[in-house]
């Protein structure tokens, strides 16, 4: 595997366990900060190389090369690795998992060690700042102070936002992927019934379910609605159109469409690998992020940025929509900072941040090396 | 009330039981079909004036008026009544709850005479094509062989359609809002998520709940992601924004923001006046919809066509967007038949054709008048 050509190879997650306390901006501590990460390529002698990557909503630090007996790379594999876009012949790649998640960072499911049960609801209330704080920890453990770029698509765009807000002398550049600067109505809504999905499903009893017996059905329906969310319309017609399963319709509650059959996968392997409080946690982080803040202007969130900014839209993403993308750049602009937007033509919506072409890769590559 | 201006004044519904068999299209039958319909306005002598309302989804037979002490009128009073577009002062506006309903027109929760059970999931499968056989039922009953015009928004638009279709010489007008001639990937999609909720809520027992115990949080989810689909993001944007129900963030499970109040709102208020499995049968009759047909050709399916059509779409409906609506004018163009488009701006959604706009209005006017 190690030979795969432009592939970091076989990689291991690390732990990183913080050993103070980690205080939430709600005021909130939790004592047992724990952050699983990955690293690809080195960290050069000026320790000014680095890349931080920021996973979206159902994302995770393992984002490129194979783990030990894996068939599949991590899930941006395709941009990473030696020679191509966030190159790791260049560039010391770092991607965590966030605070509150739940592939081996410390969220709702982790042990509270003031009561050895999980924290499951008594984790405290997280924002996208929380995360953006315990990366911080995680950049300071490996003595980098300086990044050559935050990076983060969807919720991982919020926290390369965050990033250039809260340390605005850590990110050299920043490169915004399918996001937004606040979380539209039609998102919220969208995540209520997610949440709602999962909180109504008998087994969640209030976030105390065990392990073996997790609200399924709930998480399922959530993602299975999200799902079609990251997608479009056209795209899905493209892949799916009305192509049936089988020709006799059957039982009425039966996969006939192959689009069905296709959702009802997606919603079922995802409960298998997703932690349905992380879920409510992430997509109330989500829900309450607004950079407009209540005088509704961006512009006061952005004065003390220092980074280089570029956010790209995605022409179907009807989740975040190229206009949000672009209402970052103009708010930037409008301070005078170095910002840019740029526009991808594709038909595979709000997921196309995660996609291969041409452009895109381009365009990446070519704003990491700008000097 | 009987003089509320432009308003039907008090209205009672109606039953008609039809002594014969009824065949679905499947071939399947049921021996004890009622319809359960409203009729508004006096039918003329050439009993040519008729105009047939096809309702949507969760709509029914009670579109225009005021039952006895209630407070709301029909779902469509704002248009038909004397004086208004669907005029009842020229008109004889027949409405009926569909088949398959649950508002008094045979449905899945009817009694099934051979079992003296609810039929539940052994109703027949369930089309558009069977919703129109059935109202054409009525209107024999009625002895009414011409319409002045067919008119439905939504699934109601497909059995407008299905009208010129299945008995060309019937509607003389054909009026098509907001619909499509082929349910969309993404609409399927959205549809099988509803589904999946209701079906897998412990509560629905494979169809066979009882009206005390039914399906309530299936139903509800379905409602509210369905709900959001009517709307649109700007729409959404206006009469929300991200306004707080309370600055207190709260439980996570807490309402925090008004949309999702808004939403919980409207997925209870359904379940108290809606059936679960009818939502099954509806929501499939809906997937199965698709006039172009195997050989992707929507001309085959209007050949026969008689009706001078008018379509409707809406800018902002994402469901059943303008071009769906555009397409079918053009297939029946491409045949030299009488059609017409109209677009309406709105930014509510898909719900539009439910709204009062002044070009809207006129425009439906100006259809049903001209000769």
């Amino acid at each position: 595997m190690e030979s795969v050509e432009g592939s970091v190879g076989i990689v291991s997650p690390q732990d990183f366990i913080s050993e103070e306390p980690f205080t939430f901006l709600n005021g909130e501590s939790i004592s047992n900060l724990t952050i699983r990460y990955e690293t690809y390529g080195s960290l050069n002698e000026a320790k000014d190389n680095g890349i931080l990557i920021c996973h979206a909503l159902s994302g995770d630090h393992h984002c490129a090369g194979f783990h030990e007996d894996a068939k599949k790379p991590g899930w941006w594999d395709n941009i990473i690795g030696p020679g191509k876009p966030i190159d790791t012949e260049k560039y010391f790649v770092i991607s965590s998992n966030c605070l509150g998640g739940c592939q081996g960072t410390t969220g709702p499911a982790s042990i509270d060690p003031s009561t050895s049960e999980p924290y499951n609801l008594k984790f405290p209330r997280l924002t996208i700042a929380d995360m953006v704080k315990a990366q911080k920890l995680l950049l300071d453990h490996l003595g980098i102070s300086t990044l050559h770029a935050a990076i983060g698509g969807s919720m991982g765009g919020m926290q390369a936002m965050q990033w250039m807000i809260q340390y605005p002398e850590i990110p050299q550049k920043v490169l915004i992927l399918a996001s937004t600067a606040r979380q539209s109505t039609q998102a919220i809504a969208f995540n209520e019934v997610g949440r709602t999905a999962i909180h109504q499903d008998p087994a969640w009893h209030h976030g105390n379910y065990t392990k073996e017996k997790p609200p399924a059905t709930g998480l399922s329906i959530a993602r299975m609605m999200a799902h079609i969310t990251y997608l479009s319309n056209r795209g899905l017609e493209t892949k799916f159109g009305r192509d049936r399963r089988k020709q006799d319709p059957g039982h009425l509650t039966d996969v006939e469409f192959e689009v069905e059959s296709y959702l009802r996968y997606q919603g079922q392997s995802f409960v298998n690998r997703f932690d349905a409080n992380t879920y409510l946690y992430f997509s109330k982080a989500l829900d309450t992020f607004d950079l407009y803040g209540p005088e509704n202007d961006l512009t006061q969130a952005f004065k003390e940025v220092q980074a280089k900014v570029l956010a790209i839209g995605f022409t179907s993403d009807w989740l975040f929509p190229p206009e949000e993308n672009q209402q970052i750049i103009q708010a930037l602009l409008k301070l005078g900072k170095k910002a840019s937007y740029a526009e991808i033509e594709s038909e595979l919506g709000h997921d196309s941040f995660l996609l291969e072409s041409e452009h895109y890769f381009n365009t990446v590559r070519a704003f990491l090396e700008i000097k």
